[in-house]
């Protein structure tokens, strides 16, 4: 596995590959490698001829009272679990080669609308822009033919399949399942901040989605109802404080008020100062 | 030369021509074809394998009050014109082969900031977002290796270069000279609403170009003794109405107190309802 950190040195194995016909897959992750990431990487492997998972915390996708300069960092220990994957590149790029402008800045974004405005949207302002803009940046330095993401960050996955259509990208985006801790816990990076007691009461999460999975196999479709019901459960957990609980059309991220085919239960949950998402996509029966 | 009016169609035959090593120059253009688009398209004939033109008018870049409806289109003249070039493909797509969502619109749009505050920035809001939009669209489709666009656009030929910079596009920006009809006039598709006493005019725009060279060339550096003379001259034209007259970073467009090294004069005025730019990029000397 080659790590490289200049752009130019990522297009040019890029262009080598295509050259010989390869396909370019590409899995972009901020780093601190879990097996949610590891899972995105075993399957770009098995799929494409050349594949290259990206390491980049983005300045531009953090809010100001975010944690963007605590986001844990850990290089050497992310390019032996990368390696074990068997990937061909991992691109680790400083910020300014990102961003020659300086400080993380550019003058050119790409915004999605509407789809954008709930959720974690609506909580991270900005958040998706800073998303669409450094994806778009990174699809196009590796003129990536099939991508792939975690439906852990499924508002994102929506966000990216609507940017990649709109605007006609050469590239085909896959949303691989969310990876738990035997536990239930789904794998984040973000679960490093909890402390014994969070982690626990964090299980309330899946759980919560659990049940609401049982309603809809029941025939429950009133979203209102299965909402509050995943609220309640939530609440009765001392340490989870609820940013947002709600059943969504999975493309549009429109709230529904009763779940007809596809739907997504999308939740929010702070721990102490740690921000944790997770979701249920329900695929109709 | 192909005609062809469905996306996957032209992807299928840039497919094809990449997998024959063949380049691909991208013209893109609104129709109404004069000899600065041919100027273009003759040039990408010199230098690519594919030559692409495009001749879409894109609602999305004009305002509610501006021209979009009557903006002159004569698609059989055009294909005549441009196949006289030897250009390989006309692209000339529906609005909803563009905007599939229907009303010529989109979710995902491609914001450039600061460069696109000024000059026909400030007049026409949201046009330069509209551009970039669809000069995105259009490269992906495309894949473009080269687009050739017109200097007489030169706020846009700016946008369109960072924007290209910033989100690590493929592509290389030629910016190719105005071209002028024999009497000095800036060859423009909305030169056909003039009438013929505006037609006269609008002579006065490349007369004040041509004596602000003259002033450069005499070493006058003070940018708003150059800019008041131009507005003098226009200003003695009754059928003109400046909408601004700036010298500004060609890169930038940043307003410049003195003229160090390049600079670009751009102009903007109504001969009744016709709006014409026009511009002189000074490179120093």
């Amino acid at each position: 596995m080659q790590v490289i950190q200049q752009i130019e040195q990522l297009k040019q194995v890029v262009r080598d590959a295509k050259r010989q016909g390869k396909t370019v897959g590409l899995v972009p992750t901020m780093g601190y490698l879990h097996e949610g990431h590891l899972t995105l990487m075993r399957r770009a492997r098995q799929e494409q001829g050349l594949v290259i998972a990206t390491l980049f915390v983005n300045p531009l996708q953090f809010g100001p009272q975010e944690d963007y300069a605590d986001y844990p960092r850990d290089l050497a220990r992310d390019c032996e679990l990368a390696e074990s994957t068997g990937i061909d590149v991992l691109f680790a790029p400083a910020v300014d080669e990102m961003y020659p402008a300086g400080n993380g800045k550019t003058l050119t974004f790409v915004d999605v609308e509407k789809i954008t405005a709930s959720l974690c949207g609506a909580s991270r302002p900005g958040h998706f822009r800073g998303v669409a803009t450094v994806v778009t940046k990174l699809f196009n330095i590796a003129e990536a033919d099939v991508a792939y993401f975690g439906q852990k960050d499924a508002q994102q996955v929506a966000v990216i399949r609507r940017m990649a259509e709109d605007l006609n990208m050469n590239v085909k985006i896959v949303a691989v399942p969310i990876v738990r801790e035997s536990d239930g816990l789904a794998m984040s990076s973000r679960n490093k901040y909890l402390d014994s007691a969070q982690r626990q009461a964090a299980l309330v999460l899946s759980r919560s989605l659990e049940r609401a999975a049982t309603l809809l196999a029941a025939g429950e479709r009133d979203s209102s109802l299965i909402v509050a019901t995943v609220r309640d459960l939530i609440s009765q957990e001392p340490l989870a404080e609820i940013d947002y609980v709600s059943l969504v059309d999975p493309l549009t991220m429109e709230a529904l008020d009763r779940v007809e085919s596809r739907a997504l239960l999308a939740l929010a949950v702070k721990f102490g100062k740690t921000r944790l998402i997770d979701n249920m996509l329900w695929e109709g029966k």
